[in-house]
């Protein structure tokens, strides 16, 4: 039997946290679609990611990436989002535009371009420093398109070298999340390609090192629970980047391509007590043809809800079913909660939270949406600079 | 027993058609690293295209993408690729960089956007009366992020009726090659996403309507030349996009990843006649990070090489062993012609051909590089203004 | 709105047929793990079909294979069936398991191989003709292993001659059935790989031959439901095999892997007219470790539940939204559907047809599983017999 | 410059393990093809591999699979195998065909199956003393077909138990190869599905724990020479069973599907001392369709000319090119020594190893093909038992 009370109370203090650039412009290699009312600046941002949390009542963090939410005043950036309601959250590094990093950034064989990179990363530590941020997250663009093109080997060396000295330079309660990808945007070799490469890096270098899950980024067939289920088994589940998938890195809203996996997610999230401990929840999604406040509102729901989904999974009789062999009996028992709907108990959460219970309507009636069309005229519309 | 002679007459009369694009700067979503000395007009892409056929002997022509080689002239544009020795190729269609085209092009919910999209496409067979091209190469960004978003039959039609619009506007002697692609920069859906698709449309359509087989535009696994000889079989096989891929839609250099692939493709192409037929053999690629002339170049000799392995294939041997069910004596035959070094027999043509037997080497003394990157100062760079 | 008494008639009238088959052994080349109670002839494997029938009410037809079902009365096997409230469906044909076809049947290199395949599937359609059979359902192994290994378009012809050979001997309301299957037992080439292949020689055949889809053929990342709707638009989808993969052909249970997917290929269904029309609706599965027939059951209900959630889609609202360009809405309203509990309305479709709510429970009451472990003791148990 | 004498001192004394199950009948779950000839014994299968060891001099030690090879008496068998030239190689355990192993082996639910999977594990250990062998090559078949079946970290904390226990057995010089594989037999999880599994158990095992890298076994997409580069790195490379696929674990033969990536990963053992190290070089192949023999000597001189390749790359010219940032010129040294034909070279080691310079002639001219499917009637052909 399931405590409806504790689902209850582990659904109203979940966190999801939303991504700055999430609220630019972003889009394919083919084209960048602006949109109306898109923000200019950092603060624009949180004030479209305070709406967000506003109406969910989840997402009160906002992640950074630096250089593109740039400022001169991390303290008073921090200040806006206080006021907004937020906090600021993690920071997200940037290796990989740059002129310098054509051929890669902590692992490229100039050691100039090492130094430039490993520079930016201890940067970015200072930011932390700044704005009270527990994570620093990397994620390297690193890797080759030509077999033969640079190393794999000495890529490595030159990898565990730079990690090294920013994991020195972490702080108390600072912690360095590692993020792998399968590919792109390089298209034979990728310098952290996988759980493992990650997961090894992070051995190395000590218990402040996580490994980062990013649910576009594997290969075709993986199975991602599987692997959530190892790190945590490991205590080296840093967090996710959450978002979907049908192709590659696709970055659609999370839940959008495949519901049952995102809640076999969360059932190993529940199973492996990750969401008590100190994972982080994050999205990293790219609304190219989407309004982006709802579709952000849209996909912090659907975490929600496949959590609320893997907290009503009755575990007891799981376990039963396990122990007995019995195939069947219990993949039942997990399909009973998968196909049981969670609306009515996530109106219920909102409502006993104080707020709207459908958060989309909310948002619509907020008239957000029009606003800011209205007064983001004019400007550099924030995207991805690419 | 091969007739040497016959395949050296044969290498000799091959035709690969480069892109202007392939010239300019490209990249990922994540970046474009600018290069030095990159054309900032159609004439400098012909410009640079001739090197490559100064080199390689069989790259007499250039396709053209609308709008970005969009000129007031194109009867000029043509006397300028014939004094640099080439021609004039295919007409590439752009339906996905205008804003209008977010959600699709001639798929587009709305009709509107759909007269915009087809009359572009108009406007490219007025382009290829003007400048004497026999193709038009329709590829279509159209497809969907999201299930639900758009009606998968509807777009069907759609596409259905402004193609016979486009079809009934050909000339005499021109075709319509139309290209398929598994996804990006559509997510979900893409609205012809496989062969099958294209095939059933150029069916309908009628005998100059015809297939392109984009090698890097398929799921994992897919057998390609599967695909070739069954397009030939069918005489639906209008092209090649040729690239190569690890991933997705790498757009590395043809040969690059999988050189026993292009050779097994080439022998397709040469089993089912494509190689004296109406087959446009055409490079479709991105050089992000290498210099891109010598990669085009290489790119030419790949295809070169494999088609040289394809003749080479001792065609009554393989028979015989074939029709016995000898399976490691065919493949042995296969394999004979695929572990031959062609490198001597290539040196061999353009010795005979009148050309420097190493076309890189000859490249790079010709002083191009550093004369490109010295006069080509200011203005703005080709791209693909994403 | 949605009509929920039309939704009501139509779960009730769905037919889904099981397979014979399934009801038997079945296993990797690894092993076959033998399970208690298995039939050990045809009549008993219909007797646990109409287990599967008496609780679901859904599944009154059941897919022969032959040579596995081989009687020597078919007649007398029909009325069998009669007696259990079932009738014979699909005929399936088997030209995989003789020595002779190690390199293929249909479209073997020796002209011998191929004279014995046709003749077994022109027996096949003798056997409808006794049976009552509508559709010859055709799955071919052919295909190659090693490149070179045979000629691919010669292929292509000896099948299409076969093809048309067993096409003449159709009677009156027979029809053909061509699957496609992207590779296993061939690992390079396959013969009928795609949906492109089999609409291709179908569309030369006629009206009578028309594609099946089997949802665990295709390669990673293929969009099956767009095949669907692009079938139905053509007028040619015979019908599916339905199960479930995560990696390959894992012949898993249907809607166990990807249950969202299942519901977007079910939507298409309804869409496309599919659900009233001559489309067939079958499984094809292999339940190597779970028990049989409840797995088969559970089975049924998926697609029931799938049918359901389909039909539970508001179509006007969709197509408003998608005219509109509204992607969020018109995605929100395909998964205002998905999302639904549909339970509790099949629940109650079953109990206005006379049925126990649960099937599953019925099933288990029924006291069948006991009693077959009790009885079916000695004999031959059935399986595949690889 | 590479150094020719090095190069064919480092050929000559390559080695490559052959599975004895190779020269047994292998299939797929649709049929096993049974060829004449195929040995009746452990010792028959010795008689074979000793073919391919006279004709291609780097044949010398032949794997075990038990209970497949069990005898009574190994000293005897190794025995045998010392007549022949050869000596018994790496013991493969088999923990998936036993009926206890429905649900798992190591892994099972079940202590007592757990109890009984070890208890074979350790016999293997046994005959590894009996045998001379140094290795014990682990692959588990343990996995979970459905979602929820059983829980995905129990599993792992049970195998880590039951390695544990193996692992303490070992004597003297003896070590554990962990292999893992993606899929099959299992279809939703399996419990070491990637080498970052395989090398978090290893690591916590000890230094006698390696992981082993199955050609066969990765996701689409997989970059395996960068694996193999990390395992090198980590020390925990033990060896490889080689073999090609196009899709799936295809078990062809190596060098068949892809043999620019049996390059690559040569390159990158050769870069990373693995030629000189304790490296295993095993197939591991089915041999379903083409004559056993001639297919592994074919595979064996498939490894011998991709080593061949990898060796000849000028590895001063290759680390200019990469220190220099020059893309194309670093490919371009690479693809210089996969682009030479190495059969020559390979002629000429073997005439210096007092070989007949083709392998494949010898074996014909042997007779042996015809001298076994004359003797060898009668009695049970070896296979796998399935």
């Amino acid at each position: 039997m399931t405590d409806l009370a504790a689902v209850k109370t582990a659904l109203k203090t979940q966190a999801v946290e939303t991504p700055s650039w999430a609220y630019g412009n972003s889009g394919t290699r083919f084209k960048v679609f602006a949109q109306q009312g898109v923000p200019r600046s950092a603060k624009e941002k949180l004030d479209d990611a305070a709406q967000v949390h506003a109406v969910t009542g989840i997402a009160p963090t906002v992640a950074l990436h630096i250089p593109w939410d740039k400022v001169d005043d991390y303290a008073d950036l921090a200040g806006h989002a206080e006021k907004r309601g937020l906090r600021l959250g993690t920071v997200n590094s940037n290796t990989f535009q740059d002129d310098a990093y054509r051929l890669g950034s902590v692992c490229h064989p100039d050691p100039a371009v090492r130094r430039k990179a490993v520079g930016h990363l201890l940067d970015c530590v200072d930011i932390m420093d700044a704005t009270g941020s527990r994570d620093l997250k990397l994620w390297f663009a690193d890797g080759t398109n030509y077999p033969g093109q640079d190393d794999i080997r000495a890529r490595q060396d030159r990898l565990a070298e730079g990690l090294a000295e920013v994991y020195a330079r972490l702080g108390e309660g600072q912690r360095m999340l590692l993020e792998y990808k399968l590919f792109e945007p390089a298209f034979y070799t990728t310098d952290v390609p996988d759980w493992g490469t990650a997961y090894a890096h992070c051995l190395k270098l000590g218990p402040k090192a996580q490994v980062v899950v990013d649910t576009g980024h594997h290969a075709p067939g993986t199975n991602i629970e599987f692997i959530v289920a190892m790190l945590l088994r490991e205590e080296r589940l840093g967090g996710f980047d959450f978002n979907s998938r049908f192709y590659a890195d696709d970055d659609l809203m999370v839940g959008a391509a495949d519901p049952f996996q995102l809640f076999r997610i969360m059932c190993e999230v529940v199973r492996g007590g990750g969401l008590t401990s100190e994972v982080a929840f994050m999205l990293d999604q790219c609304h190219n043809i989407e309004a982006k406040i709802p579709a952000i509102i849209r996909s912090v729901m659907n975490v929600q809800e496949a959590t609320a989904k893997a907290l009503l999974v009755d575990r007891e009789a799981l376990a039963a079913a396990q122990t007995a062999g019995d195939v069947l009996g219990a993949n039942a028992v997990l399909m009973d909660a998968y196909d049981t709907d969670v609306r009515p108990l996530l109106r219920e959460v909102r409502d006993e939270m104080g707020l709207d219970p459908d958060p989309l309507a909310a948002y619509r009636r907020s008239g957000w949406a029009e606003r800011i069309v209205a007064e983001r005229v004019g400007g550099q519309q924030a995207g991805w600079g690419a």
